[in-house]
């Protein structure tokens, strides 16, 4: 791996590799993977739970961070994104993680970048460092991947992690169901993907709640956010209708009394806040894999010569 | 202790072993003891000076921070402070450091919270390491506490830190005195407290300034900061009043020429710098006896275990 | 050297040994110089790109960094910048980098902070680290510094780095020529100095292009971006004109199109992101130089003393 832009191009051997470094990881949570290296977090969307949670990774493997935020002031003197990018590697930095709200973009900058990027969050597309997490949580609490449905509901068309996980999860062996408003279903549904009633979502193995966001209420036929809990909410009663060894999961912020009932975030099968802590095993998992072998940095071996 | 979030439950003895540890972060200013811990500076109230002051104390004990400022976009996704707070702790950070305008809400973040929770400003009631500094400044220049009078002038009514002195000041011996705009008082005036003249709060050890917020003069009869300047400024004058060995004490940042002359500012009796450097080395102490022993974090010992 | 302030204090041995130094530092990138240490980066006015570059030498050299950028809240409470600055530094911070754009501020500021201030742009004089960089950049280009041309084309009136030049590019027996819009021109031209036409600018040894900043095109006798680009660029058919061996140099951020030309910005004797690494390394030998011997920081011995 030189960057992780996409799952698509992981095989499950790197997934697996992946998980077992993040479950050492979790075992051994101070690491000096990254010291003496500089990780930029370039964040041109703001997010300051994943930001943490990479500054988080880094920190524990002993690495420092940049850490960027566009304002209204310090960007848009003019300057383009490439030459933001090429600037800041210019300088020395080891990797980048980046967010953007522009779909393709991390691709384009793959082209010149020669640190490795990895991707925090890319438009209404890609967000493979939170699939990961999840494939890391399913895999802790059934001991495998292969054979289990997973079912996610809610916003699934504006979901980055829906993106990737159409992509990852059925190569490893898993079959997504997907509920919610019918506005809200991708308008091509891929192969090893199927559209079910919430009644039959609540039969899979993995119950994944999507967040709403209320600017996109209006976008579908749905009144209101009690009418929403009504039909696609985990409400109390529905969480009774789980398999006993089903597990709930949430990619966070919840809105409690939404798509989920206050109760089902502390049900004893909820994993919601594991799934945060595995976000930060994950990254380091990550940042590990991508820069322990890239010493030293080209830029500055090179700067000298011209 | 297993938080600092007042300064009610931490008794003599407790406060002594803190400045005797201040003082001994003083003399020995770059400890190992955050090593390897990572320690989130959460502000939902701005505040440069108080998150540089605990920020240099991390890092001056070779600890990590994370830095939370809120934004108008990263926070108010709907989520409650409650699942922000245990979402920070589920990245597995060592302590918080949490600033926050809603009276008791500390308190109630101790309910759920295993990680040391410090108090960096709460409401207008608690301030507890800006109290327990000006406790280590008053040591630093008496040798001791007891029998001493320590006058209050100014707007102790929305002062956090005359709060936490009003239950320290006289469980450690002190006689607290306030004066200033009768507005300004508090409405029931505790045990060991008395309100007295400008003439009568000069002639103590203590003579502590408090800040003027120009958007609370409205509320008071005084129509200006000159007229303030004059009924309730350290002048020049006043401060020929003081007894030479008394000290002259502000919690900073100073209206120059409104609560104090620029001149006392810098007056030999002063100890205004002073109290910004005694600021770090208390936090230091805190930071130290909350955490050094709580190794390794249950959440990420935890983790894998369901 | 105390502070770097400005370069008219630098003799030319200065300048030759924080030019080794930094060759030594692009060499070997990581050192521990400022372990242990705190430098602040007050950003009174915001700039990215500086202070990523201060906060990268500052971490390659084991130090931490303090960062402040003011906001709307956290400045303001009426307080001077002389408190803010005495503040932070009885805080304890061992060096303080500071961008402000009021002229003459620095040397305020020297008369009552003991340690160490690096001017990292101030007001439209100077920006010394960045001055530096440029010096580094054509003596690793030519080998030599002294019987130069250097032409500087632009915004020269409002450059802070022109200001810098004027002073320490003669002295180190360089000639500089000016070009570009006259009411960009400076007032007084310096001795030492000529204003050229843009056919005899192209000639230099090196062709160093200013930023055009839009809020300041309505000052200037020229219609818009197009008309500039046309009369003062560096066009593509502008750069045929350079000699063979000459170098093109940009402070950054460019704007592609107007100043320069996308394709001039790569061409082969362009070091525009050559000048970013060397900023970094620059800044490390300043740092190095100003801190090194200052141990232990006088704040924190002398607190306890009254």
């Amino acid at each position: 791996m030189r960057h992780l832009i996409t799952v698509t191009t992981l095989t499950p051997d790197d997934v697996a590799a992946l998980l077992e470094r993040a479950e050492y990881r979790l075992a051994h949570p101070n690491g000096q993977t990254l010291a003496q290296r500089v990780v930029a977090n370039l964040f041109f969307e703001p997010s300051t739970r994943t930001r943490f949670s990479f500054e988080m990774a880094i920190k524990r493997l002993s690495g420092e961070t940049l850490n960027f935020q566009p304002s209204t002031s310090s960007i848009n003197k003019g300057e383009s994104l490439e030459d933001t990018i090429r600037t800041i590697e210019a300088m020395g930095v080891d990797a980048m993680v980046i967010r953007h709200e522009e779909n393709g973009i991390m691709h384009r900058l793959t082209k010149f970048v020669r640190v490795p990027i990895i991707n925090a969050g890319e438009g209404t597309n890609e967000h493979p460092t939170q699939c990961l997490l999840d494939v890391l949580t399913i895999k802790q609490a059934f001991g495998r991947l292969s054979g289990l449905q997973v079912a996610i509901i809610g916003d699934v068309l504006h979901s980055r992690v829906a993106g990737s996980h159409f992509n990852l999860l059925p190569r490893l062996g898993m079959e997504i169901l997907l509920s919610g408003p019918f506005a809200w279903m991708p308008k091509q549904v891929p192969n090893g993907v199927r559209i079910v009633t919430m009644d039959e979502a609540l039969k899979a193995d993995v119950v994944m709640m999507l967040r709403v966001q209320k600017e996109r209420m209006t976008a579908i036929e749905i009144p209101d956010f009690k009418a929403y809990r009504q039909m696609f909410g985990l409400t109390v009663n529905r969480a009774r209708l789980l398999k006993p060894h089903a597990i709930i999961m949430h990619p966070s912020p919840v809105n409690r009394g939404v798509e989920i009932d206050s109760e089902v975030v502390e049900h004893p099968q909820s994993v919601i806040f594991r799934q945060v802590t595995n976000g930060v095993a994950i990254r380091m998992a990550v940042l590990e894999e991508l820069i322990q072998e890239r010493r030293p940095d080209p830029i500055w071996a090179t700067a000298t010569a011209r």
